[in-house]
């Protein structure tokens, strides 16, 4: 597209706001776009993904500030004129270069790193958003936390979360953290909050996609746990510094919780909460997808037992029950591009646990097979390092 | 096969004993030998199975005669010398005409019915047992309500029950049944209790099928509570009277239990509990099956949420949810050897419900169709008299 710079980039305070900001390696006029981007647009707009994915981040900004000036812009493959026509009016109150420099400078104050997808961190996983993915994303903490998602968990559910909500969000939170797995979660109140703290109780990674702008803590009260997470992991916003967290930027955050965790779980929810957005987005990307059961008595647990019987969520009962979920969304990721497993490997991988050792009987009544077909696939797997065994029986060896 | 019938048939003490016993308008002489046979077998004996299905009742008694007495016998189909046999050693400590005839006495006694296959009140449900299905049932009480279990759900579950379990029962046992579902279960401790009673508080239909004798109360605390179950339903058992519940008689009267209703419930479960084998009974028969969700951190759950996680069980949280998995069982067989429904009209039934109205819109979205094609196949189905539609959305017409 237009290879030449001019108006809004060029700007020189917006230059050295973003000059000031951290990144991870970003060529500092595609960060400079980012910002202007994640300033310019709502998060998961169809119209500017779209754009921005033809265009690049730079040419796609300069094409805008064509089309506010009345000058003609090329077609664009996947954006039509009206769509170009309707987001511009939407776009156009925000661009201005002075304020987008004003959030870069707030977030530079603030000390946030700017992630983007160029950049040397980021997570693969969110191309599966495809024209909804993060333009930018703005981190408190450890940028390198994002890119330490790979082995993670989202653990989410009611605000409102019942003390056995909080219990078992703790407690599976703490189990897989002392495991290695990263807890993602998005900062609120209840089984979000109980979550993140377990995970911190064991020294482990834990991330919080949030709302608003990741310099605004919401809800106040949690100012110390935002800090703490901070320092042992990362809090990570889609909107730019002092974003207010509305309602529409809530259910965009959940598609990012959704989308950058191997796993998504449930913990405790309502007929209409919010975490069933979040697992509408998980099961909608195909991740893996849980949810805790309850009492039948327990209006926050109504919203797991619908994910059970209308979205075919795993029933979680335990940290082992989120490892194998994991195990299911990893397994075949690591083929991708590579030979397609043999199908009767896929399901003995299935049967098998991370953790738990598995007695040939138990693999073969869970994978379906007879018990020689799983002795046979079981020697091949070893044999490729994928599987290993012990006196108590077989397990998955843990990717490193 | 033999046609003429010598031997233990002929016994007059046997035929006057088998003539004062309640049926449903059988032929003498097979009644007499199917309660030889209920005598003589083990329940659910696959040889015995194939044997009578084979050669009729009365022949395949004589047969057992002639083996015995070492006279030759001819080939039967599906039953090898060896098997006979076998199975021979195992009949002839019970092929004692006075035995029988002692035990068709105290049927008489205790005003059992015998009901068999070839009498008029008999359940088809059971052939889906094939050679395991049952050679005569013992009946205190009405011997109708056999009959009756069309629209039924099975409640099973721990006798240690929680509690929670034991509402839950009876919630869903109070509700099914005052909607018309006979609600059948073990008549134990628990779970079955919980569910029976809370049948007969509404003056629903019960059944309780048990492992011992129909004229024996097991566990002994429960004679009110047979009492009443025989008085407003009935109690059914597979062995002859006096019979002791042993541990096979309860796995075998598992068997029956999941055969016979239109779905199968567990309410509340341990790990081990046995009524995760009526539950793999229904599975293994195809029979819907539900499972209660209950808390993660009690025991008497973990064999609920097992069922979801292995056996694809459907979390069972309301009354309606059990009419959906009645449904779900009902449609089909209304089309069995009739024409075919279309795969589309199988979908949208499943999306229906029995008794809640839903939208366009909902049906859409749970039968993966388009709004197009749900409402034409709607619109068939409603020439079919087979759903109803209102101001509130769409519904199954009951079958009646």
């Amino acid at each position: 597209m237009n290879e030449s710079t001019t108006g809004l980039l060029t700007d020189p305070a917006l230059r050295r706001a973003v000059d000031r900001l951290a990144s991870a390696a970003d060529d500092p006029e595609i960060l400079a776009a980012r910002v202007a981007w994640s300033a310019l647009a709502e998060p998961g707009e169809g119209v500017t993904g779209r754009l921005v994915t033809a265009c690049g981040p730079v040419a796609a900004l300069q094409l805008v500030e064509d089309l506010a000036a009345g000058v003609p812009v090329p077609d664009i493959p996947g954006v039509t004129a009206r769509d170009l026509q309707t987001a511009l009016k939407r776009w156009l109150p925000r661009l201005d270069a002075r304020m987008i420099a004003g959030l870069a400078e707030a977030g530079a104050r603030a000390r946030l790193t700017v992630l983007t997808p160029e950049g040397r961190i980021w997570s693969e996983r969110f191309d599966d958003l495809g024209e909804h993915a993060p333009l930018a994303l703005w981190v408190r903490g450890d940028p390198e936390a994002l890119g330490g998602l790979g082995r993670s968990a989202s653990l989410v559910g009611a605000r409102a979360a019942t003390p056995y909500g909080e219990h078992v969000s703790g407690m599976l939170a703490g189990e897989l953290a002392a495991q290695g797995v990263a807890i993602v979660s998005g900062g609120a109140y209840g089984v979000d909050g109980a979550a993140h703290r377990a995970a911190l109780g064991v020294e482990g990674r834990t991330v919080a996609f949030v709302a608003g702008g990741a310099d605004r803590v919401y809800p106040a009260a949690h100012a110390h746990l935002f800090a703490r997470i901070a320092e042992h992991g990362a809090v990570i916003a889609e909107v730019p510094p002092g974003g207010t967290p509305t309602k529409w930027r809530f259910l965009q955050r959940n598609r990012l919780i959704a989308a950058v965790s191997a796993a998504t779980v449930v913990v405790e929810a309502g007929w209409r909460s919010g975490s069933l957005n979040t697992a509408g987005h998980a099961a909608a990307l195909g991740r893996p997808l849980g949810a805790v059961p309850g009492s039948v008595t327990s209006a926050t647990s109504e919203g797991c037992h619908r994910l059970m019987r209308e979205f075919d969520a795993t029933c979680v009962t335990r940290a082992a029950d989120v490892l194998e979920l994991i195990g299911e969304w990893d397994a075949p990721a690591e083929h991708r591009g590579e030979d397609r497993p043999r199908p009767e490997a896929i399901r003995v991988l299935d049967a098998l646990g991370l953790r738990v050792w598995r007695t040939l009987d138990d693999i073969a009544r869970r994978a379906g097979m007879s018990l020689a077909e799983v002795q046979a696939e079981l020697g091949l797997l070893e044999l490729d390092g994928r599987v290993e065994s012990s006196i108590d029986g077989w397990r998955i060896v843990r990717a490193t």
